[in-house]
């Protein structure tokens, strides 16, 4: 099979560790605003959202914000597979390309930031990094937010902060989220235990692409609930303390379960290495599942011949969209099991 | 782990392939025989039994049949694990080991031939061979039997032929048998069928170790029910002939499901393969049934990096005796599973 250019493909950040890379697969901050003198976006009409996005893509254009080269597409422009990608990269919600008309994704070179225009809100400002990466990822997307606030004017009001669509973004509008592979509580069946908690300390809990998703692999994404009342940092402080809780706890029964059973885990990982390297058919999610098993093997020193990174890229690599950007052809759905499965083959022969 | 030379230990056929080595795994033929003037050892006393050991003992030093050097065993002298060992390799039944008071095992160095003394008659010889080897392994047993009874006088009526103690076995006193590797039919569900169309012709159908015993891996061991009223070339012609059916029932299923479901079938094939080269705990019945697949892989090209002779090979070794024995310790039996994975996992290694 030959493979286009992974690395034009996948985000920079996918590439890269980060920290506690053991357990934090990555961090996101969103921003939510909204300019002043339009409607929100589900009361606008077609002109004032086309307004909306034109006066976003030349403010974009004026600040360049420190952030390289922006790309500036018009989601309607954007092939139906090319669109799925975006989500499968985490660019956009899955909301966002369902109605394309009048949106626009604005997106720098590295795929760190990316810009929502007539979503929920006016503007999402994306920040996303490897790993825990809250303080950075929070940083980064202030930044652009301060840039473009030069040239736009944002709806904020002296006592409630930022005005959103959605009352549960109002205030700071800010969303700091993680990504967590926690395979061992889920295992021991503590990770319901967990996620309750977390709950009750202002924290939810979602599925891979956010909202109303399911979790596959092990991978969980934690977010502040809570916008409004607090500063950013505030909000983010706190997310950052349970989160340090969560990776401490999966840590510990990780060691807990190396102590205790390392045959019984090394051979349920190993097995699931074996298939993952060997099988010709290989569905989305058993992939995910399967990686999640070797992604612990290599976090627990069980299986030594796969590099981390790699398989954090084929986390991404073997999603529908993806597969068929990196195999290079579209590929009808019954045949993607048989592809991916080529895919992920290949891929490890490579970094063996 | 260090390994005991594995040739020392196997009989010297399991590492040929064979003619039909596909479907064929080794062929077998033992002629039952008793000495004149002695009860049937169901009914011999104890000095009797001894009796019968001496004779037919003298008779092998006498009379060398041209078999080179023959290794005659005390039964009560062997330690346990190399009885048990003696039955993987089907030089004896279970039966005889059971109640190893005055019970002799005579076995060349090529293990292709054994004598066992005293078991249901005082003397059953069992020629064995790799592959569809039914004529070369009469005329071996008739050989031995030839020569053997220029010293040793039989038990032989001239309307029933030789006398045994189970009537069955009355007549030529002649038992066929052939193991068998029929994957596809039993995937396809058809050997049900298949078996019982072969008990219609006079054919008994029994697991790996004889009779009672359990089919694993696919394997059934087909032989001659009828000794009496037919010469034991008559009996080997009918078995042969109805064994070449079988043979082309399953290379047939094999060629079909290849045409037909080729994915499906070398996901499935290639899943086991990476189970059995990964896992860390192996029972020996899911070690079969993943050299089962395997084997089933390498030959219908699925599979190319593994040698059919090493997994023939493997299909012993992994029996939990000749594990002790190649590893060469003594191993509790509640770690058997973790020593027969990392022999597979090596073996299969040093294959590539």
């Amino acid at each position: 099979m030959e493979m286009n250019n992974y690395s034009l493909i996948l985000p920079k950040w996918v590439s890269k560790e980060g920290e506690a890379g053991d357990v934090v697969l990555s961090s996101r901050v969103r921003l939510a605003r909204n300019l002043k003198g339009f409607p929100f976006p589900n009361c606008a009409n077609n002109q004032q959202l086309s307004e909306i996005g034109k006066t976003i893509e030349s403010a974009v254009q004026i600040e360049n914000c420190h952030a390289g080269h922006f790309n500036i597409l018009r989601v309607k422009d954007i092939d139906s597979i090319e669109r799925m990608m975006l989500v499968e990269k985490h660019l956009c919600s899955p909301q966002f390309i369902d109605e394309p008309e009048y949106k626009w994704l604005i997106v720098n070179e590295e795929q760190s930031i990316s810009l929502m225009v007539n979503e929920e809100d006016h503007l999402r400002i994306q920040a996303m990094a490897s790993g825990f990466a809250v303080d950075f990822s929070l940083d980064l997307a202030n930044k652009i937010d301060d840039c473009l606030e030069e040239s736009l004017e944002y709806c904020f009001d002296e006592n409630c902060g930022y005005l959103t669509t959605c009352p549960t973004n109002l205030g700071t509008g800010v969303r700091v989220s993680l990504m967590l592979h926690l395979p061992c509580l889920t295992m021991v069946e503590q990770i319901k235990k967990v996620l309750s908690a977390l709950n009750h300390v202002g924290i939810n809990v979602r599925g891979l692409y956010g909202e109303g998703t399911e979790s596959y692999g092990n991978i969980y994404q934690i977010s502040n609930q809570i916008t409004l009342g607090r500063s950013e940092e505030e909000l983010a402080g706190h997310l950052k303390s349970v989160c340090r809780q969560v990776i401490e706890q999966e840590r510990n029964v990780r060691e807990a379960l190396y102590k205790e059973s390392r045959i019984q885990l090394e051979d349920r990982l190993c097995r699931s290495y074996g298939i993952l390297t060997e099988a010709r058919l290989l569905s989305s999610e058993e992939a995910l599942k399967l990686l999640s098993d070797v992604k612990l093997g290599v976090e627990l020193d069980m299986i030594s011949t796969v590099d981390k990174v790699k398989l954090k890229e084929l986390m991404f690599l073997s999603r529908a969209a993806l597969l068929q950007k990196v195999t290079g052809q579209e590929i009808k759905s019954c045949e993607r099991d048989y592809y991916r499965a080529q895919l992920i083959r290949d891929y490890l022969r490579k970094s063996e």
